[in-house]
């Protein structure tokens, strides 16, 4: 179980968080959230992929370690580490990892579709 | 200028994205955002202090790099990389840089308060 209610609990210890695969050479933990805004964190593989999806929530993403193929709308960027990207409401995007790396992905609402 | 608009530009590429520094020690970058989702991050020299302050946004932090000494309400915390702490409405908090590091902080609605 990655989380079963809307807690806005002020601290998350990462290190007692679990993970959960979401595919092959990627993994999701839940962080800090609340009704109105969720904050996890994705691991990926060399290659690790998040397939193009898109979704009403609005999300901002922090490369915080690695580099990624984006593809959000018509727009595709390779990221580095420190750069991030936007998604609107039910705006299409993708990612490709190129190497080890790690995402902080914020949305609001929170994904509530994210809680078991 | 920080930013002028509540762009939702697909990508922020953070070597060109402007720093503001908001006290010793403390500096600010904006980086993607929309009316109701905003990321900026925030580097801190050792000793560096975020002072006890709430607004009626929410706000996600994941620490991103470093330790931090963190408050949030009535509650305290030591916080290293990977953790996050979570601030609902109104809730005062701080944070007290305890090395070199950075904080990554996601809010609902945009901060347009920062905004120049």
């Amino acid at each position: 179980m990655e989380g079963s209610t809307l807690s806005d609990a002020p601290f998350v210890d990462a290190s007692a968080a679990p993970w959960k695969e979401l595919s092959k050479g990627v993994k999701r933990q839940i962080l800090s959230y609340g009704p109105d805004l969720m904050l996890v964190r994705v691991a990926f593989e060399p290659g690790g992929i998040g397939a193009l999806h898109h979704h009403p929530h609005r999300q901002a993403t922090y490369v915080a370690a690695g580099s990624f193929e984006v593809t959000v709308g018509e727009s595709n960027k390779t990221l580095r580490t420190g750069d991030t990207f936007f998604a609107a409401s039910e705006v299409p995007h993708a990612v490709k990892a190129l190497e080890e790396g790690m995402l902080i992905d914020c949305f609001t609402p929170a994904r509530t579709d994210f809680l078991d």
